[in-house]
Parts: structure tokens; sequence; C-alpha cells
């Protein structure tokens, strides 16, 4: 569908999807973002989608989001304005947006960490307004977008904004991943998924991956893992032992959050493993140092900084990665409370994740 | 003085410090150990010492330690007797016994982790009798005796069996430490001052030492610490956060083994930071990962490997590293239940490392 | 066939393929090896290979192999008998010959760097009987010998002696092949294209490789190259250049041993490549560093150390890996002479790796 | 002195070393820069030093640079004007000016290899004027420009433009320095010398270097050489091999950059050893591939990228690194044409670093 000639509202209103306190959502018209800083760009959101983190949101549970919020800190859309200082794009350009925004001069972006620029960082939908909307303004273009080749795919694109990259780097790289590695992931919801694709890419021997859900699982095991744990009866930590002859897992991913499922990766890791947590805890867990002092172990912690992002845009475009297999439902745009509805009910409904698109005004 | 010549009890037995239950120990009369397998050697020793981890052994804490072993792991010797396949060495050598035995086979000495070693790792003085005694068998001799250059110092080299390597690889290595960083190391007994020497060799910027005795502080300060903080009035974390203007530490050393010094660990380390343990620990610790899991950190946990050894032994040679300065008694070995009784008082009799000499036999 | 029982000459006696001087071979009868020192073993050879190394013996170039010298350095076999001092297997054991004899105790071995072993290294089928006969003897069994688990198909297993560690740890490792990365390998034949297979362990976004023979290069498109350039018409580093926009390759690898293809690289790399030397030389090369001085490249040489093996077994036995692609050809053990016949044909005859099997005495 | 009331010529005039053809230089006035872009800044030079490049391009070897450029790319300064877009400095700011200006957005800078910029990198003095003057414009301040804290003396901090973070990582970072291990420098000018200082953060056992001026040697000692080798008579590879008993040395720095110095290095680089150059070449060298494909060397090239200076600077901060010892002769900005004599002639003049001192308008 051609987009509208320039008529009034249109170019000043929008339509966004609104935090309004502990809850309540809502998909509501907005003033269209302008530039604030000559490093920012507006960008026309074309594709988004929802992440587990919005759903934390949505329960109250992030103090730094305030009532009136507009969520979102994914997507792929198109350059509708630049401020003066912005050097890498132009208008009309089509881009990835980086759910991480990084000024790419202090200290932090220096040595890669982008995840706490000083005043970056995970931004968008949080502190600032996110994309779950049909403009987005980016601070510090240039460091906070990539160019997206024509070919690439915006679902497949969509991916690279957090889910991929959270799962490589604060799993698979953070975790060592090697050839010939036995790997373990605990959790087979999106973010497990991720780490589940990019543990591939360095050609694991073993990838089992652990979960509650059947469905989750088998879906699991069509994206590559060579086998996989039910833990509803509670004895995961049984099955991967025996599974590895006792000797233990190379590296286990932690993809959920809890006590429990950090123990599961306490329990199985073998001498001079690493343990990669990626899952966003809500309390302190009860790490077994008295046995663990003396098995050489690693365990990292890390907020994607998304400097893989590039490089998985190269396995995007070269289609060694097809990131599009996380994409289980479709929507437009406008149909995003129904969207949350689903992603909500993600067990039920059997989803993955949930790309909203928006063809108005493409 | 010169060794007396072989006349019956002297050729069979020995004087030994033997763990007779918790609590108990005896500088007893033991036969002397005979090789058993054909890459054993049997060293008798000139040098040893006693480490922190024999106090434990002496309370009972060890299950694995039972009532008539010969402690000890580390000191230096001479080469008495070899099996036939130990290929490296010759009757006379002066060595080096590494406190790790390791087989050079097995997958984990294969990978460079001799602590896991499938048949060694940590076992003289511990599964088998140890080195504070007259004579020590040494299994896997070629891969767990290292030879002594002439010029080395028997203190010095005795100070690279543990406490040295443990500091540099579980402290200094696993917590990467860089030129430029702002090290703190919490402990300052012997294994956090052997932290504090090594960590040197990567020219960080600033040290700081945390403790609760003002004299090992004092000592840590003449070792090269840059500042010491006194954590007896419980605001240690509150002082390195000033001393590094809210920004934390680069690493911290937990080199201690208790909850306390593990908190002040978390408690300081800055976003991008890496925790590396050293101190043995008895009870499990509350990781607070609820505030972590976005720090982009790295703990580590290690039992020393010992694969530092070589590199330790050239620069105690090149004089780039003074080992003795770890020294702070030296006895006759017959004197050396006069040498746990200052070991055990170490804050009030100001020890750290303590060094027995056999010069009886020499 | 059932192994006939011991009679006279057959417990004593075999056949080989002996080095006659150069330009000479002979398949003739020779005494069983037998053990020497209590590290050996005798493996009775079920599968061996030809190395193009070998053809380079034939030739006189290594003045190291004297005449009389049983070639080969590549094998799988049974334990047939021990020395007293071989503690990791069991006569009867299935085992994988490496191509690097490793003593494990010296400073070479004891950081990884078996080629360098001080006492051993790549000796077999060079300084010492190698293993193109019924039998063998391998000094330092327990760390150059792997056991091999029975489901692991022997011509697979043959592959790991030396060409797939060869391709992996001197041109892949060495060329810090990682996701995303483009690859360029000089030369598709069996290192070639071992180089080709293992690269792809670690995702490169694109694989390149060149080579002057049309079908040497389906080949290696049917293998994984996503690009394959013929360099006959001498427009290989305009072509590449072509292909990568100008930018040049991330990872160029040397996998011929001539100033030309040497000379190809150091044309197409990228500021920041790696050059990874896997070729044999025999002459010196010009280096361009007027043009390199600030391109901040790495050059490495490498002989294998197949410290590799391990991983590389792990990911045969777990089906990642299908290292059978390089057997192009197979033969009993007693058609050798004809064997080798087809392998310095290689071009002509469509030869890769000529695998020989010893089944008369299974 | 105080800097002198804003009157005419003052305030858009300056003094500046400008390059007029092959052998000329002159001390001329010029127009003071002006802010061109918003990320530009112009800093009021107080130290600036001449480098060994600036007198390959006096002999008109370096096609980049043309009649009339000012040359200079190092010094420190205070922000005189800042364009719109500069957000980490504001006007009297003190900085240090690094010798490669990075854009801190094309891919190079996203991955620290500032100096291919893709807009940038060694452009000042060079394809844009320099630091040799009053005045000069600094493209991309935010990334190409140090905060100087208050304490840390204009000289020291000046050898942080360029002079020591090349030494330390094209020479020490890429030569993998660790401790204990044998180091060769060979070159004892400005950047062998740097080489040397940076290479003791890393605690080598023994560093050898190698000069054909006995003075430079001397100083060289002073400045922590175990050993020096003058290589006046043409056997310094000899003495360096009879000095590491024939084993070679672990490291090998070429800090020269002529065929003769390179191959020093690969004659004595040992197995399993790194050469890192720092030299800039005019011509091809041979590389002796022929003996040292087997070797498992690693061979790098490099322009300094200039990451290290942050760590540098805290380094020179703490008072760790002593920067002032590469400083021989100080002289007034006005006096520079008598600097650059005294620096042409540096092996007769004793010359290291000449430093020149703006003290008229602080």
């Amino acid at each position: 569908m051609k987009r509208p000639a320039n008529d009034g509202d249109n170019t000043t209103g929008m339509k966004a999807l609104v935090y309004q306190g502990p809850g309540c959502r809502a998909w509501e018209d907005r003033p269209r973002p302008t530039i604030i800083q000559a490093t920012d760009a507006i960008v026309r959101v074309t594709t988004t989608t929802i992440c587990g983190t919005d759903l934390h949101i949505l329960k109250g549970d992030l103090p730094t989001v305030t009532s009136g919020r507009i969520l979102g800190h994914e997507g792929v859309g198109v350059i509708e304005e630049l401020g003066t200082n912005v050097l890498s794009f132009h208008k009309g350009d089509k881009v990835l947006i980086s759910c991480i925004t990084s000024c790419g001069r202090c200290s932090f972006c220096r040595k890669g960490m982008y995840s706490h620029c000083s005043t970056g960082g995970w931004i968008l939908g949080n502190q600032i307004d996110g994309t779950q909307a049909e403009y987005v303004r980016i601070p510090y273009a240039d460091t906070s977008l990539y160019a997206l080749p024509a070919e690439v795919d915006d679902e497949a694109a969509t991916m690279l904004s957090d889910i991929l990259p959270t799962g490589l780097e604060c799993g698979v790289v953070n975790g060592q991943v090697k050839p010939g590695d036995i790997v373990a992931i605990i959790g087979a919801g999106p973010v497990g998924l991720a780490a589940l694709l990019t543990a591939q890419l360095y050609s694991p021997a073993e990838i089992v991956i652990v979960d509650l859900d059947g469905h989750r699982l088998e879906v699991a095991r069509s994206l590559g893992a060579t086998k996989v744990v039910n833990s509803s009866d509670g004895k995961a930590v049984d099955r991967i032992m025996a599974l590895t002859y006792d000797a233990g897992v190379d590296v286990a991913i932690e993809a959920v959050g809890i006590p429990t499922t950090f123990d599961i990766c306490q329990s199985i890791i073998a001498p001079g493993g690493r343990i990669a947590n990626v899952g966003v805890h809500g309390k302190p867990v009860e790490f077994h140092i008295e046995r663990l002092w003396s098995y050489n172990i690693t365990l990292t912690t890390r907020l994607v900084d998304t400097v893989t992002t590039p490089m998985l845009l190269k396995l995007v475009h070269s289609g060694r990665l097809d990131a599009k297999k996380l994409v289980s439902h479709r929507f437009e745009l406008s149909e995003i409370l129904k969207a949350y509805d689903i992603f909500e009910n993600a067990a039920k409904e059997r989803a993955l994740k949930v790309v909203l698109k928006n063809t108005s005004i493409m």
C-alpha cells in the first residue's frame, strides 16, 4: 500500500503502544517524535516485536519505566529524518534498530560494552519512548542503527535487535562454546532458542535443552538440540548427569532467571566448565561455592552489548543463519494488543517471537 | 653437615609430621617411602612449609585426610631414588615439588587442568603421604617435579610449590589483571599477599588490599599495595567505592573463604569486572544476581593447576620476582611442632609463611 | 577374516612399504617391531593412508628420511602389545595413531606444542618406522594414541591422524576463523579441503577456494565452499578482490607451499586479516612488508600439534563432522604400491585421500 | 606567562612548521584553523614533539604529504573552540591529542582498529594540518582527544600521543609479551625504547636490546634492558642465540624497518615465538618460510590504533609508568627548526624524543 500524501495529522501524529501503569496498556494516538539532538534519527517503524521484558514492564516490575512510556526496543524501519550530525545514514535508508543505544564515545562504548554506555544502554522503551509505534526517535543513530541490505528480510532482521545477540553474547560467547563441547541450555523460551541457534555457530558436539513444556522441547529439537530434557519431574540434573556419564557439561546456559534453573546449572557443570547467565533475575541465588571453589568454573552475567549484530547480519545475509525460525506469529502493527494477548499466553498459544508489521504506511 | 653413612635405621626410617585425628599432630618415626610405580620418585626433603590448608586438616575439616597421614604438599628436595620410567631426572637432582600431582596423560592434564588430573590433583598430604617429612614419594615425577637451577634459593623455590601459583592462577590470571586495572584483594594472609606479589607482574594502576589486621596491611603496603583498607569497622565497601569514585574495581580477588569477604567482592565490582575466588569456602554464599545479572561480570573459582610454575621459576631465577618476601619465620624441620604453634597464631605472631629446613641430612 | 593362529613367521614377520632411496619404494618383508621402551606400544595397523609428504620423501626431499625407512604417519589399529609403563590402554584396544609423537613431559608438550616435543614430534615414517605396515611401534603411547570408540568408523578416524588436525590447527585455528568471516583457501588438495571442512565449524559467512583444477573446485563446492576461483588464468587476486568489493578477505589460508600461492594470500588480505600458512615450503618468499607494515595483519606458520584431535574425535563421534568425505579411493593394504600410483597422479585420478585397509589380519 | 589579550592578528594568525617539499621546512605564519565540521575541536597546542616519521616526510618519502602541510601528529593542548556536536569536552579542557583520528562510527573503529578508520586514521600532519603549530584542528574530537588530569605532566602525556602506544601495541601487545618471556628488541631508537618501557608492564624474564649505537644501548640498559647487544660487528644473531642457549627468543620486536633487522628477528625466533613488526619498511623482505613453516611462529604488522592510550594514561597518572624517560631535549616551540636539526642528528646529539613547549601563549 502506498504511503498517503502529507495531510495534516498524518505528518505529526502516530499510533503507539503505551504503558499506562501496572497491568495497563493501550494503542493510542501520540505525537510523532522529533529530532532533539543533532545525533538523533527518526525512524519509521516497519517491523517490530514484543520482548519478554515488555511483559515484566507491564507487571510493574521495572521502576525505570513510568506511565505514559511507549514500549518496545526491537525493530526495523526506514530513516524518516536525521539530525545534522548523523554521518552514516540518509533519509530513506532501511535500518535495523539495536535494543542498545550506544554513544560510541564513552569509555564503556570504546571497549565494546555498549550495554553500559554512560548516556545510553537499554533506554528504548524504558527511559525513552520505544519502537512499538509508527515512528521512533533513535539517539546516537550512527552507532545505534545498522544499515540493512535490501536482500535481508525484515522479520529476520528484527530478530537481530535483541533476541539473537542476547542468546549469542550472554549465552554462547560468554559460555565460550567451542567445537566438541557439550552444552546445556536451561529454558526453551525465545532467548533459550536464540542461544540454541547461535550455539550451533561454534559446532558443539551436543546441545541438551531443558524445559517444562513439551512443545517447546519439540521446537528445540527441530532447531538443532541433540537431546531434550523435560524438567517437570524435577529430575533434570540426574538426567543430564546420566547423559554425560557423570562428567557434567562444558557449558550451562541459564535462560530463565529463577533460582531453580540457576541451581540446575551449578549442579551439572563439569570441572573447567562455564555457566553463562542470560536470564533476568529478581532474587539472589545460593551459589554453592563450598563445592565449586575447586571446580575451576567461570560464571558470567551480561546485559547484551549488541557488539555481535554486524556479524549476525553477515550470517543472515549470506544465508548461514535462518533467523526467522524464531518467529511463530505475525500481526499487523495495529493488532498489537491482540499480539500481546498471544505472547502473554505463550505456552498455551505455542508462541515464540510475535512479529508486528506496519504495512499501512509502506 | 654431612649426611651420615647408611647405617641401619637411617636408611629405612625417617621422621614425619603425622595427622592423628582432629586436633592431634605428632613428629614421629615412620618408614621411609619406597618406589611403588615406575613413574615415582623418592625425594629427600630439604625445605618445606606449612599451608593454611594443613590447619584445616588438623581441625578435621577434610574428610579425605585420615588419621596416620603425613601432612604437607610443598617443598624442595633432592632426588634420592627413581622409578624405572622417570625420564627427566637423575639421582641427586635438586627439585621443586608441586602441590599438584599430574599424570600428564589424562584429558584434564592434556588441557593444562592438572588440578583435576584423573589419578592425581591435590593428593600429597591428603590422600597420600606428604612433604612434612625427611622423605616423600612423588607419583608421576616427570610431570610433578621441576628441576631447580642451583642458583635458585630453596626458600624462594618453596614458595612456588603452592602459594605463589595459587595467588597467581586463582587470583591474578583468573581475574585477568591487566595494566592500568584497579585491583582489590580481600584478605592479606599468605595467599592474599601471593596474589598481591603476582598481580604486580601485570602492572595494575592500583592494588587495594583489605584485611582486619593492621600489621598484615602494613606488610601488604611494603609488598606493593597502593592502598590499604582496614575492614574491622565493617565499612570496607564504602571506602573502596569512595576510592574509585563509585566506579568500583576492575578485579576483586577473594582470598579468605567466607561469605562476608565474598560479599565485599560482589559489592565493589565494576560493570565488566572480574571476581576471582581464591579462598576455600565451607558454606554457600548468597550471590546477588538480581543486581549483577546486567553487570557483565565474570566470577571464577579454581584449584591451583600449577601450570604457571615454570614461568614463576624463570622470574625467580632472573631476579624479577622476590618470592622470599613471603617468608616470616624459619625453623629446623625437627622443630615443626613449634612452627605449627607459630603458624596457628599467625596474627599474633605476625607470621606469613613459616619455612622448615632439614639441614641435618644435607 | 579370522586372524591366523600364531605359527612361526606370522608372529615375527610382516609386510611394509619401505623407502629405498629417491624414487624407490617396495612392499617387502620386515621383522615386526618390538617394545623398546616401557612407554611404547605395538599397534596392529588396520587402516592407513598416504600423505602428500610421503611423496616428497620419495622424491628425496627430506634428508631426515634414510633408505630402509618404513613410511606412513597416519592410521588406525589395535593394541597388540604394551610397554610396562603404558597406563591408558589395554591389549586389544582400538586406537587412533597421531602423526605427532608427544612425550607429554617436555616443556613443549606441557604447553600443547607437541609438534616440537623434544624427543618426539613428527618422527613416525620419518626418523623411525611408520604406519604403512602391518605393525608399528608407537613411542609414548599414552600421549600419542587416542582410544577410539567402537562406533567411530576407521576410515573417518584415519582422517584425524594428520589431515584434519593440520587443516584445522594450521589453517583454521591459526587463521582465527570466526562466524561471519570471509575466508579464502588457496589450494583445493586434501589439506585445503581439510581446512574447508573444519573452517565450517566456526561458521564463516563465505569460503572462497582457489585452485588450478576444475574437478577439485567442484569437490570443494560440494564440501561447502561458497565461491570457487580457478586461478589458471593468473587472475585469482582480481577475482577475489572483486568478490569482496575490494575489501579483501579476513582470513587467507595458504595450502600449497609455493611463492605464487603465498603471494595470492598477501595480495588479498584485508587490514586486520590473518594469513595462515599450511603449505610446506621449499623456498623463501618475498613478503611485502613495505605495503603490509601498516595493515595490522597476522601471519602464522605451524607444524600440526594434533592438540585438536580429541575435539575432532568428539565431532566425528557425534556425527557433526563427516570426515570420510575426504576419502576418494580405497585399497587393500597389500595393494599399496598401486595406491601410491594413484595418489601420485592425484589430479588425473581425481584422488583425494587414498585409504588402505588391512582386512587380512582382522 | 599570561596569554596576551585578543588583539587583531593574534586571534586569527599563528606560527607553524610547514613542509615545503623534499628537504624544505619553515616556521612560518599561517591562519589559525577553524571549525569545519560539528565534530571538530580547535586545540591550542602547549606541547608537541617530532616523530621519526616527520623526518621521512621531509625526505619526500610519503606521497600523501603535499607541500604546504603543517607537520606533527603528537601533542598536548587546551580546547580553544568546539564544534556543536562535540559532547565530551569543554573549552579550556586540557587534552591529549592522539596521533590517530577515529570517527568512532565505522566498522574499523567499532572493532578498535582506529588506525584504519574509514575517514580518519593517521591523517594529522599527513593529509590534514598537524600539531607542530600554535593551534590545530582535530576532527572527531570526542573520539580522538583524551581528557588529561591536571596532575599529569604535559611532557609525559605527549609521549602517549604516538610513541608509547606504538611500542606497546605494535611491539608488546602484538608480540604477546608474557611474564617469564625472553624478549629481543631490535633497535634502540625512540620506538624501540618505547617497546622496552612498555614490555616491562608484562614482566618478561629478560629483555635483550640490539643496536649499532653504544650510547643508545647504555640508555636502554638504564631503562630496563637486561642484556644489550651491539650489532655493529654483524654477530647479533650469534650472540642472542648464545644468550638463549640456542633456544631462541619468545618475542622479537623489529623496531627499525629494514631487511637486515627483520632478518635478525627471523633468525633468533624460537619455535612458538612471535615476531612483532614496529618498523616502517620501504622495501620487501625475504621471509624464510622454507625454514619457518614448521616453527609455529606468529608474525604481526600494525599501524598503532592508540586503543591503549586510556590504559597508558592511567599508568602514568598512578605513577607506575615514567613516560618522561624518553625525553632527551626540550625547546620552545618557536625553536622548532633547531629541534629538527638536533633530532635529525639523533645519534650524534644523543637525542631521543625532543619536546617543544609553547610557553608564550600559556
